[in-house]
């Protein structure tokens, strides 16, 4: 099968200009080098805090309820316009000007990702309320419309994806782009040979949280546990984890977990990061 | 040669929910019809009054020298948010929620219409000063990329294009929406059979522009002149029906210029507005 890389890339670097402009480079050498071989790739972007900025300004307030926050009208449209606009077409433009020839999508675009509006659900604080989380949607792979992906790729376009799906009946859902990444990637693990690879703030998953230079290589299931009952990881990382290893029990070949700044090394080999398989 | 309709609507529709939802029903409803016999469709929107409005929110002061907009780097970023995000999105969402694969898309995605950053020019009322328009794009039919847009087309999606082009060089830049739809349409035309579709605010062409009733059915070359002679025409409607026989004069079949509540007439029929052929 043709080799694909599922990218994500979280807001530390959409938020730092200069990162972001070296991110893309190495993108952008990657993408030429890789497709030399046939292989193909996706990008999927979060939003970063450019839109609680901008909404600030707006006087769109951020809303919480149990801690959680709310996607109601006046969000929507501000991660619509931050998240689909500003942030997505930077991105495809700064990469045609590199001779990477990048497509911009949300999920509505040619359908790639129908989601479901969340269902409300009980508060723990308040007994008896609901809580309707408004516009946010919940994706599955089984949803993705793996057919036209599959004709961006197999036409030499990069998928640029933003954290935005629709509900099939006229409205944007916010999503969270961690799960969209895992959803494609599993989702196109049936025609593709697929590694998932998380850009984060750190070199890879640290066996000390204080020391950037104890970066585990590679985490198999029983690697896993022996880490659980040593209790040597960060509570945090935990959900990631949990998260690579459904995305490879379900068709995906390997998760890869490291520093933007890595990417290179991430896809030509595997030199730096955390590799889970 | 398969029948394309390239159809533009301007901000008197985007800036009204109501009047957008309904053409919005018609265009899906022509798109599921025309399909049947093989052709297509793509749609160019302008930008409305809602980025002015943002912008005002935004503190983002609309810049004039001689008269013209000026766009500096707070306005491409404000129009990349609004009409690549927000119009857009909220458009290709709508059409999905109708049964209409759109695919939205700036000139930067796919790379479908590389521009030109609008050289200096001389400024009409002070002396030596050189007018810098800033992020603006200027494009010609010659620079489109067809391919792209054509794979799109014959796979079954609606090019929903934003007016916002790229420089080839990393840079969104702002162009002007009937100047994108008279490209693509004569670009396309080599391929397709093209009706170029303009919905403005009359009801097309007025002999009397006092009188909604007097749409002039027909403008050949020899009618222009006629009505020209005859002095019967609005000297603001001159350019678009300059630009109509521009664009017929390489290579489009017709140019129609009407309501976009006769949307339907204009696509199934000619019954409505007025036909530039």
């Amino acid at each position: 099968m043709t080799q694909l890389f599922v990218i994500k890339i979280g807001g530390n670097v959409i938020d730092n200009d200069i990162a972001l402009q070296q991110f893309l480079g190495v993108l952008a050498n990657c993408s030429q080098q890789i497709s030399l071989s046939g292989a193909k790739m996706i990008l999927i972007h979060g939003g970063g805090k450019i839109a609680t900025k901008i909404g600030d300004q707006l006087g769109i307030d951020s809303k919480y309820i149990d801690g959680r926050r709310i996607t109601d009208d006046a969000t929507i449209d501000l991660v619509t316009m931050v998240y689909g606009g500003l942030v997505n077409k930077k991105i495809v433009a700064k990469l045609q000007g590199l001779n990477c020839n990048a497509i911009g999508l949300t999920g509505a675009d040619a359908n790639i990702i129908p989601a479901t509006k969340r269902p409300l659900v009980k508060s723990a604080a308040v007994d008896g309320l609901m809580i309707d989380f408004g516009h946010v949607g919940d994706v599955t792979a089984s949803q993705i419309n793996i057919g036209k992906l599959q004709l961006f790729l197999e036409n030499g376009l990069v998928p640029i994806i933003s954290p935005l799906t629709h509900d099939g009946k006229g409205q944007v859902l916010n999503t969270n782009a961690d799960t969209i990444a895992s959803s494609l990637a599993i989702s196109l693990s049936s025609i593709y040979d697929v590694r998932l690879i998380y850009c984060f703030e750190k070199k890879g998953i640290l066996e000390n949280i204080d020391d950037e230079n104890s970066v585990i290589n590679l985490i198999t299931r029983e690697k896993y546990q022996q880490l659980l009952v040593d209790k040597k990881l960060f509570d945090g990382i935990l959900p990631k984890i949990d998260n690579a290893f459904a995305a490879i029990e379900n068709g995906v070949n390997e998760v890869l977990i490291g520093d933007a700044a890595d990417l290179q090394q991430n896809i030509t080999a595997h030199t730096a990061g955390t590799l889970i398989k």
